[in-house]
């Protein structure tokens, strides 16, 4: 939950002087968003979400992130619609932090997904992949392969406090992994963080995808690797592999792979699996001061990425090769 | 900011099931109120504000605040109105909590609030007390003068480690307290927390109260001194004489005081500030885990004490006694 920022209503009210959504009629700071402080805004044009983005979040990148917003939803691709002022702006700053208007979505994300839902985020992820194609802006993802062995250094030395062992077993797999990551296959926007808390629905029906602030350009496959993990597991932390064959088949039903893509996915899912293990250490030990935010568990993926390196190929996830 | 019990879609969705709300399309935890967890609720008859009631709110109270809300609202009073479900019931349970949903009231609570807004809320704060004469239900006040002394013995040790000095400036003042509370005046249903983020405003037109959960039965002009300390100061703690007497004038307009009560403003006054004082002490060291609530600066009633220890009457807080 995080609001770090509070607003007074005189400032909330001049700076929506500048769009045309009529009268402020009501906000409230929603528990939403980690990274960001998020208010719920009642106007007389209806219901929206401001962000203020945070220092956690570059600057820079906020024009990738709302851009990929806007270029998505033209392509009806649901997801909130960066609401522009009567400059055209998509972006402005408020209470001394950058500052933007969503549209309000719809739907609620799912504690307990099923099958269903698994497929339904398959879905809308190779939409996504396909959607993004065309989209101008470029952005590196810091957390890709490249990122992890500076990532891994700020919480080497702590590791095996919060399993014996650990420390030694990351930097094992990341030598794996640097040796072995697929290079060669098909690249573009991935959304990067498409985690049940980030996909609404109603009922089974997908209403929404929300939080592109992880977007950027990588491997696709990967993005599907990353859902696999995020999606598939359940609480004991057992790989579903019924949730797996229908999140895969309704990804490759819009978006087929290519046969190098289908072979590098255990590869690319233990790459996923450290990545989340990575950061989760790094937030374990490093917790902002006041940013009102319990740590993730690093040890789920741990459990996860032990899951990967124990399959002996794709199929494993579910789907028999035949069936591709 | 709270929100402390996560609620899951299902649970939630079964809940609603029991009310004519309609389908539920949206809900997201919302960081308003310390006490309780909070949610804005978006089903097909619009939006509502759902509230689980966590421990440090008494269960069995929970009938006279929300009959409260409920009979304040029948007599136009503008207050977040309790939903009963289809059995007739405003208090239901979700997620092990006892759970009421109430209507969403637009308006927004004033950071800086000038002069007009003290006299919106004096005048509604008459109101309320009108309203609430007939209302058939009692709660005694365990934060007034009985109730101080047991506070105190929970943070005596530790004040002067606040501001040295403090724990027995704060013993001589609550002895005071004791032998020169006024028992005599008019009592009723009073807020007893009517600080600026519980009243909202549209501009400068009162649009609700809310919040009843420390609402009572006491003296209402403690209520009344409750309001002059929340509202009438500056941010340096200096008494602000023009919001006073705006509070005053419009709280007399809607409700005249009796000679007796205008006399017994600077007594009352100093009992509120102590009251904030001593909460805020017992607070300061002992924030409940997981609150994630900052805790409020005791000494800002320390210093609003000092102001009322020094007047010389009732006139000092802007209004003449022949202007009554």
């Amino acid at each position: 939950m995080a609001v770090y920022t509070d607003v007074g209503v005189d400032e909330l009210a001049a700076f929506l002087s500048g769009y045309d959504l009529g009268e402020l009629l009501a906000y409230k700071g929603i528990a939403e968003g980690v990274e960001n402080s998020n208010f719920l805004l009642h106007t007389a044009s209806g219901y929206f979400i401001l962000t203020l983005y945070e220092k956690r979040v570059a600057a820079a990148d906020l024009p990738f992130f709302l851009g990929l917003m806007e270029h998505l939803a033209a392509r009806r691709l649901t997801c909130p619609q960066p609401v522009k002022n009567r400059a055209g702006e998509m972006l402005g700053e408020l209470a001394g932090r950058p500052a933007a208007i969503v549209t309000f979505l719809d739907g609620m994300w799912v504690r307990r997904p099923s099958a269903a839902h698994c497929a339904a985020v398959g879905q809308a992820l190779a939409q996504l992949h396909l959607a993004g194609a065309d989209f101008g802006l470029k952005r590196a993802n810091a957390l890709s392969v490249e990122g992890w062995r500076p990532l891994f250094r700020l919480a080497k030395d702590k590791a095996d406090g919060v399993q014996p062992g650990l420390s030694r077993m990351v930097e094992t797999e990341l030598s794996f992994l640097e040796q072995n990551w697929p290079g060669g296959l098909p690249k573009g926007v991935i959304h990067a963080d498409l985690f049940p808390d980030n996909v609404f629905f109603l009922g089974e029906r997908l209403s929404g995808l929300i939080d592109f602030y992880f977007a950027c350009n990588d491997t696709l496959a990967y993005d599907l690797a990353i859902c696999l993990n995020a999606w598939c597991f359940e609480l004991d932390h057992s790989y579903n592999v019924t949730k797996g064959r229908a999140l895969l088949q309704a990804y490759m039903r819009t978006r087929p792979l290519q046969a190098s893509e289908w072979d590098a996915l255990p590869v690319l899912a233990r790459g996923a699996a450290l990545r989340f293990l990575l950061t989760r250490l790094v937030d374990w030990f490093d917790v902002p001061a006041g940013a009102f935010v319990k740590p993730k568990d690093p040890l789920e993926y741990f459990r996860k990425l032990r899951f990967h390196q124990s399959v002996a190929g794709s199929r494993d996830y579910g789907l028999d090769a035949s069936a591709k």
